[in-house]
């Protein structure tokens, strides 16, 4: 930490406090969430509306074919602030860091397919605006803690299993290679610059307020849909792929965790699910909760299996071992409230642009 | 490589020729340099006229403060093309690399101090342009042989000597992160679309034509003119840090050689030095080779001994198995020819614009 920030960061959070969902530190703190209206992003904004006494501010640029869906907040719009704006425009962000305590840096693109078709926009949004921001922190407020979201796909293929954060870095595609970039921008930044941050590492997320018109942002969505729609969930290679799947409340508890805590600075964290699940037994979970769907194997198609990991597993022993975090959520109960969410919310998610910012 | 592609590239080349500089499989072919007017770039074009029956195109940006100089080519001009213009503009490398059936890919900004002082400039350089010279490849060149250099930048701070290409990447700075990056899309491209390419690792290199009008790309050619102008050498840490020092011919001879050689496809390589050499004695041997010039030891200033990384060389044991190349210039024998050129050519490299295009 740099010389005189010592009384800046007094957050430390109890960690058995935290898991129980108080987060007390954050009260009469401001946090800006970039991402905001996204599926990670809203969810956090709740959860730290329902804290209290806490100034939450979003950016998100509601990008199409993106995230960010303003009925995710829809009913906590006048507890938060919300600039419908982009976050790689220095104006904006400059503007919007001064002054907050928190930042949690959740936006950007995510869809491994998507950066391979549009390169160029995918290094915009996950390397042109996180510059930005960095630079904004820099200049405008060298005191703020920034949580950044990082993805286990920067791992690539696993070369043993669980993953730890040892583990060698191979992005398979556009996007990891990106966010990886934007990972070594914050540590960097934290180095040279004494920047307060904290990266995490997400495997696959699940859970209400996910983005599921379209099935180019992750398989699990998608197959909640198809589920409840009693379509066809489509497994390739049968299904056999082992993946950690990470309830969306469990991910927001590591997220305001590592926030918390003075030591995760200049820190990198997998977040991991508490067991690793094939997809064909997701499939079948989901199946057997909905009462509908059915299961099609079929071969991999040529531009998914190419930037296809095989069986991906993460250790979050650092983070568990460090910040007392841990994957709460069983998958059954974790599926069951996702798909009575989206029972009762099904027009909001079912197509896109069905809601606008109230 | 691809189907139906077997027959596109007979360029195979036999080292024994190849270092001793006929390199006659470049003998009616088409040649895309880019950064063509640059340092390395331009005593490629030059090596490539000698090698004759060549069609060469330099495209390069002449970006201020870049390496980019007209007078590099000047009695050369009427045997090559020049376009000026930036290979970050797609309408332009969409167009450039239609036919061509080998890119030497130099262009980018290499300077750390920059980087960090415009790291946005630094990534539209390196990653942006990047992506589009590689997506124009794949659109409308598949068959054309990239070779992309790279920079032992990325390996960070060693954790062995020599470095190989083992050894873990960990850059220091917001140059090396894209630089990094850069290479991924050329591995990633290759892996994925079978875009025939090679990525060369660069350590130090020096020789003629190199940017001397500042001090922010590289300390050799400052020394360089320091010495030349009876000025003084600053050396941080008395100059005991070692690096390799590679003359501008060999890399121009290895550049050629991983070209010519489709074995290389898919692959990395390191250029290391012939022997490794101390700041220190490199100041001295100036000193004696000019007559002029004195040294003055410093302490480390902030902004540089943050991202310096110590001793540095790298192994060159798997180029020189593979494709037989050596560093073959002793470092008097470069320095000497180095000075001699800048002697007779002061008025073009001691000031920036001091010559334009004919």
């Amino acid at each position: 930490m740099p010389p005189g920030w010592e009384n800046s960061a007094p957050f430390r959070v109890d960690c058995e406090t935290a898991m129980s969902g108080s987060f007390s530190e954050y009260k009469g703190r401001s946090v800006l969430i970039t991402g905001g209206l996204g599926f990670i992003g809203s969810n956090l904004a709740r959860r730290l509306v329902e804290v209290g006494d806490v100034d939450v501010t979003i950016v998100d640029a509601l990008l199409p074919g993106q995230g960010g869906n303003p009925h995710n907040i829809h009913d906590v719009r006048d507890r938060v602030t919300v600039h419908t704006a982009n976050m790689g425009n220095d104006w904006v962000i400059n503007h919007l860091v001064g002054g907050v305590d928190y930042i949690f840096n959740l936006a950007g693109s995510v869809s491994h397919l998507d950066s391979m078709v549009d390169p160029h926009l995918d290094m915009e949004l996950n390397c042109a605006a996180q510059l930005k921001l960095l630079e904004a922190c820099r200049n405008f407020n060298p005191h703020a803690k920034i949580v950044y979201t990082s993805t286990r796909q920067v791992y690539g293929e696993p070369v043993y299993l669980p993953v730890d954060e040892q583990h060698r870095i191979a992005p398979l595609d556009i996007n990891g290679i990106h966010k990886r970039a934007a990972e070594q921008y914050h540590l960097l930044y934290h180095r040279i610059y004494g920047t307060r941050v904290v990266c995490l590492r997400l495997t696959n997320t699940y859970g209400p307020r996910q983005l599921l018109h379209h099935n180019r942002q992750g398989f699990i969505a998608w197959f909640i849909r198809q589920a409840m729609d009693g379509g066809v969930i489509e497994l390739f290679g049968e299904g056999k792929q082992k993946r950690d799947l990470v309830y969306v409340d469990d991910v927001v508890n590591a997220l305001l965790l590592a926030g918390a805590s003075a030591s995760t600075e200049g820190e990198i964290y997998n977040l991991g699910g508490a067991e690793p699940v094939s997809l064909a037994d997701l499939a079948n979970e989901l199946i057997r909760l909905t009462g509908r769907g059915t299961i099609e194997s079929k071969p991999f198609p040529l531009e998914r299996r190419l930037i296809d990991i095989g069986n991906f597993y993460a250790s979050s022993q650092k983070i568990e071992t460090e910040l007392g975090w841990r994957a709460q959520t069983s998958l059954t109960q974790g599926l069951s409230q996702t798909v009575e969410f989206y029972s009762k919310n099904r027009e909001y998610y079912w197509n896109p642009h069905a809601s606008t910012l109230p």
